[in-house]
């Protein structure tokens, strides 16, 4: 499809992929894509990543439930990195990351070191059941 | 520096930074770091890039006065993406993008196609005269 030869793919044929959460605006993780994952994105309306550890195409939820409905997709000015606007479905408060935090951005930078500053809102051992 | 060595950089140094603006919450741009650039970064308090396009390290506003003054450093729960928070500086309403526009991610994919759907704020041959 026309549109998707418009996507700059990286050497491995991928794309960045950022998440955002439509209503808080917050960055909730970040993944890539092949072609076939976006096809499938756009098809089901829920956002479908490509595991570069798995190898394989990871419907986001598929395992825990946190499914990720698809608002609005955009693509940046160079043509290589994608934007999702999605609602994270399956806990509330919505829950992206596999530590069970909301966003997978939980880590902060203070005076030199890495901390931790999000809370874990459902334990891993109980997502992942 | 410890906090360096924790980041899983990439094959080739470099690790993905996503840059939201702090007030709006929206996503500005995508770009990368590799160590010298997050400890420019650090040090000045403002974004500094790592360009892959022209091999050296990248004061994000050197040429066009849109500096970023960096407000929160995180880092993802894989220890391989950074999310920078910062204020867009140099323009009024703010611009990140070298096209002129405020994010860089302005084409939405709407049924099949892909639309530029943010307007141009400054031409960029006034930006980058």
């Amino acid at each position: 499809m026309d549109w998707l030869d418009r996507i700059k793919w990286d050497r491995d044929g991928l794309v960045p992929v950022i998440t955002q959460e439509l209503g808080s605006g917050d960055v909730l993780m970040f993944a890539w894509m092949n072609r076939e994952a976006l096809a499938e994105t756009t098809r089901r309306g829920e956002a479908v990543y490509w595991s570069r550890s798995r190898g394989r195409l990871w419907h986001k939820g598929e395992e825990s439930g946190h499914f990720q409905k698809v608002h609005e997709l955009r693509m940046d000015c160079d043509n290589d990195v994608l934007l999702l606007r999605v609602t994270q479905l399956g806990h509330d408060p919505s829950i992206a990351c596999h530590t069970g935090r909301h966003s997978c951005f939980f880590q902060r930078w203070e005076q030199g070191a890495w901390h931790a500053v999000e809370p874990v809102l459902q334990s891993p051992e109980r997502i992942y059941k």
